[in-house]
């Protein structure tokens, strides 16, 4: 990865939002930046420099992951090391209008940086600088999104392998990781969702001790870390033969999820691509059942902006990673949802997922 | 769990706060107060109520968790639908205090809440009212972190099978977590640590595609989560045969260990049972290289208050369960660290985790 051209970008966007430095304390942001992949740290970007601080828990990882930025390994909070680095340095810092994570910051370290620094700086929220640079993916990382994609839609047949009734979710689950794991992934993107029967009209139903009913839908939505890189997806299937009603069920979330596939494209907003999903859900009469938007970012983190859903006014660009992943839950009989992840490029979009998306019956 | 009762407690503590009422939004908390263990959620206590929020997604699995508080699903955030149930009740909030999570509550959603509710509230940072509930253990709570952590602690065999010269410590990390999952655990409680050769130098070095070399430490720290806590530990093993070096650096953290368990005892401050385990490798000059504190407070989360580390005053009472950790760590040689799980008890404390700690050569 780039990251001293990141580090540029960033030092070029602090002047123009009235800040003469950024405190960078989101580890995501602070990965994307610089590289450091660890549990602790925060990154101080001025126009000049960059600085990166720990403690002594990440000495060496920082040595070997850190590029671009000066390692200041500290014996206390990094946040509190960052205070100290700023009243040090703070007659090369201008007006010394320091720029806080507000999503990130909580509402005791934004007190106690401001007691640490004193009245000498001005501490503002950001713009989200950081998250709209990461909406937009380069290279480097779409590449990381594949790999990321194709471990984690390669999960789904050791899923079919193990789902049939009386086999627990859990039991899925565990399958699934470990094949995960077998194959490089860092780890899961979160908690495995494996809903049987009737939970599967709960849209987060992670993967419980139940067993899996003689019949009924199976809604699998899961994902994987490689490099740092998020994967996620999500196939509904059906144990024992589906009835008209269900099998209708399905092939409703499937023309909605398709619909809005085919919405995205640079220059649409985030909510005509949700409302393309939504209309055909409502045209058959289950718009009450799709009780959650249609999708969200994806890349470092597993929810990253924008979200696709009424309300929010973001315009897809080329390079943005998002997922599409309508659904609809009938409470006490069962649901369905189905995901894919796409890149939106020039003219429309590409889908990564390379998962058929017919109705399986196990 | 009886939700009612802690929900009581929290309830008789918010006049002694000076606080009307008080907006939980740590999910844990929420989780520790009326049993909602989904990612979207909030819970405002007041004298005399309880009132969830969450949003669509988690329509069914509220009905099913929740005591003691009235649910409300939202088609909005529960942040905002929390604003909106405060406004509309804020006759029967008496002063209008209300406090918030200050080190949960990031500073947006501060802003945000503050502007929602207007001039009317006063809204406070609440002292850490949930963080001492949740500190010292009840009955229910210790066994079900007794259950978690023999379950983490039978990962041991797993991955003394596993390790071996040339295999990569990222499969180390899948048949443990793969075994884990095969009986019954929610997922890790963390990212698997499986840090072999000079990685073990690296205190938090999570398992990755490097080979275990032919010589060296191998250090695993791990946990699981069943029901919702937490288990963790840790154990160093050598493959090949150690220099007598390496015996000694391990002799020096298994003492250091095993006299800050000593320590244990409730009327202890934190401080203390760190130093007894920092002057063990103080004597025998290794003290620079242990780089973390000795310990944490575990379970619904895997660092809990309190921390067992230098500059903390807290005391230790019956009921809190702890981790002691310490490690040493040599640059371009290796590291150790020993993890036991240890409950504080009347005169003493008992160590839960059950698995030898002499030195284990493979």
């Amino acid at each position: 990865m780039d990251y001293k051209q990141r580090q540029r970008r960033l030092q070029g966007l602090l002047e123009p939002s009235h800040l003469d430095a950024l405190l960078v304390t989101h580890l995501p942001n602070i990965r994307y930046l610089c590289g450091f992949s660890g549990s602790a740290g925060a990154l101080i970007v001025t126009e000049e420099r960059c600085v990166f601080l720990t403690d002594g828990r990440y000495t060496e990882q920082a040595r070997d992951e850190v590029k671009g930025a000066k390692v200041n390994v500290l014996s206390k909070s990094p946040l509190a090391g960052a205070a100290d680095w700023l009243r040090e340095n703070r007659r090369t810092l201008g007006r010394k209008r320091l720029g806080v994570e507000a999503t990130h910051l909580c509402v005791a370290d934004h007190g106690g940086l401001k007691k640490n620094l004193g009245s000498s700086f001005h501490l503002r929220p950001a713009p989200a600088l950081m998250e709209r640079m990461r909406m937009v993916k380069d290279a480097e990382e779409i590449a990381c999104i594949r790999s990321a994609v194709m471990l984690g839609a390669g999960l789904l047949d050791r899923a079919l392998q193990t789902i049939r009734a009386g086999v627990s979710e859990t039991e899925v689950a565990a399958e699934m990781e470990y094949t995960a794991r077998q194959r490089g992934a860092d780890g899961m993107s979160f908690d495995t969702i494996v809903a049987s029967g009737p939970r599967s009209a709960r849209p987060h139903g992670r993967a419980s001790s139940s067993p899996i009913p003689p019949k009924g839908f199976v809604v699998c939505d899961f994902g994987v870390i490689l490099a740092g890189y998020c994967s996620d997806m999500t196939r509904t299937v059906h144990v024992g033969s589906p009835a008209r009603a269900d099998q209708d069920l399905y092939e409703a979330v499937r023309d909605a999820q398709h619909a809005a596939v085919q919405a995205v494209r640079p220059g649409i907003s985030v909510a005509e691509v949700d409302q393309s999903a939504r209309s055909v859900l409502k045209k058959r009469g289950l718009g009450r059942y799709f009780t959650h938007s249609t999708g969200h970012g994806v890349g470092l983190e597993i929810h990253e902006p924008p979200r696709i859903a009424v309300g929010h006014n973001e315009v897809l660009q080329p390079g943005m990673v998002i997922t599409i992943e309508p659904g609809a839950y009938v409470a006490g009989r069962g649901g369905v949802r189905i995901e894919d992840m796409v890149l939106v490029v020039e003219g429309g979009c590409e889908v990564l997922t390379p998962s058929p998306k017919e109705l399986i019956t196990i």
